[in-house]
């Protein structure tokens, strides 16, 4: 039986200032929890409407009812987890780190910490602006991803100041990604859905990159930059 | 001052059978709006907050609390047009054609037909399955690349087995894509959010490629197909 005070704890975790507060996020659904419960992430609690026979003293028992009240899903499946907010582990400068400068959409930021899961990158560094990793929105896009890469919020610009590798970034007029030797390491700057890369930062970007258009020379679309990080990231590792 | 069937009429294009009734689609945004009106496209009506001055006919002006009322967006931009929905044009089979087998979301089939559009593939043919490219959502995902993607509803079984070229599909097993000489002409068939390329649709793909994992192989973890998407149709394109 969930008290009052528990339903209201865990519902405030959709909000930012509520997860910095308690140090918590939500993570849904069985499959994704137990990624979770496999991975360096503590648990706080499991509510689950079966048993998954864990430490019975973090697992409670709940109605569907319940579950249905808790949820931020429009279909909530059969658990939700609260897991402590981790430490960030320090930023490895021998692999390839991608950057993120102001990703608003949690979808897209969801989307990306999964391709850099498949691609191998262990360390996604956002700017303090970048839409909050552990939004229950973007868990839900991670699909357990988050649980192997290592995402560091900070001030993107004093970071990229101090690497001393190559800073790439994708711009409208930069080199054909597809004609260019890639490093193996250094870092990858993806930029703001509406803006792309800020001023600021493009003036820090050693080596700037394009996606070349196939189609239409007319059309002034863009990529979208979950589906431009999966171009540039697979540019990246193929040999 | 829309009225009581007009705001019925525009209200039920939500639903897939409503637009096949009408043959008519919604296209929000002025931005996207005007992509359509350079387009094929045949405009209905435009209901707009501020005069569009096109055919005085075509075009009704609304207040904001009309365009409220029509709108299918949380916060509705400043104009809502009605299209006819197109009859497809022939698919050109000397150019490469991209292929859907059940593809459910929305979301992705608008983030593909952006794809096509930006890697120059001109035709693009679901399975029947496949969610209606003419849905609200899928529309705004385009951001008006419809308007230059041939899309056409078939059966792909019957569709592929007349295919000449070669027929690629994306598989777990298939060869390494970045290792495989690609040709410029054939389909590319991408397969269903949650379980892939059908049995069916698989005994006919006669070059099975796969891209491949960089990160932990204890990961489950699978692409979203329109990240698939971009991956694979970057490896056809670039030269």
């Amino acid at each position: 039986m969930l008290s009052k005070n528990q339903i209201k704890l865990i519902t405030s975790l959709k909000q930012k200032k509520y997860r910095l507060q308690h140090g918590l996020f939500v993570v849904e659904g069985t499959k994704t929890i137990h990624e979770f419960l496999q991975s360096d992430f503590k648990l706080d609690t499991l509510y689950a409407i079966e048993p998954f026979n864990i430490d019975a003293k973090k697992e409670a028992l709940i109605s569907e009812a319940e579950l249905k009240r808790i949820s931020f899903l429009k279909t909530p499946n059969k658990a939700l987890a609260i897991f402590k907010v981790p430490r960030p582990k320090p930023i490895d400068h021998s692999k390839l780190i991608v950057a993120l400068d102001d990703v608003r959409d949690p979808g897209n930021l969801g989307t990306i910490i999964r391709l850099c899961d498949w691609f191998g990158v262990n360390d996604l560094v956002c700017s303090q602006e970048t839409v909050d990793c552990f939004n229950p929105k973007v868990i839900q896009a991670t699909m357990g991803s988050i649980t192997r890469v290592n995402v560091t919020y900070l001030d993107l610009e004093d970071f990229l100041k101090q690497v001393k590798q190559p800073i790439y970034g994708t711009f409208m007029d930069g080199t054909n990604i597809f004609n260019k030797e890639l490093s193996e390491t250094g870092v990858v700057v993806l930029g703001n859905e509406a803006n792309g890369i800020s001023k600021n930062i493009e003036s820090i970007v050693t080596e700037k990159l394009s996606i070349p258009r196939f189609g239409d020379l007319q059309t002034t679309e863009s990529l979208n930059v979950a589906t431009a990080a999966a171009i540039v990231l697979s540019e990246f590792k193929r040999r």
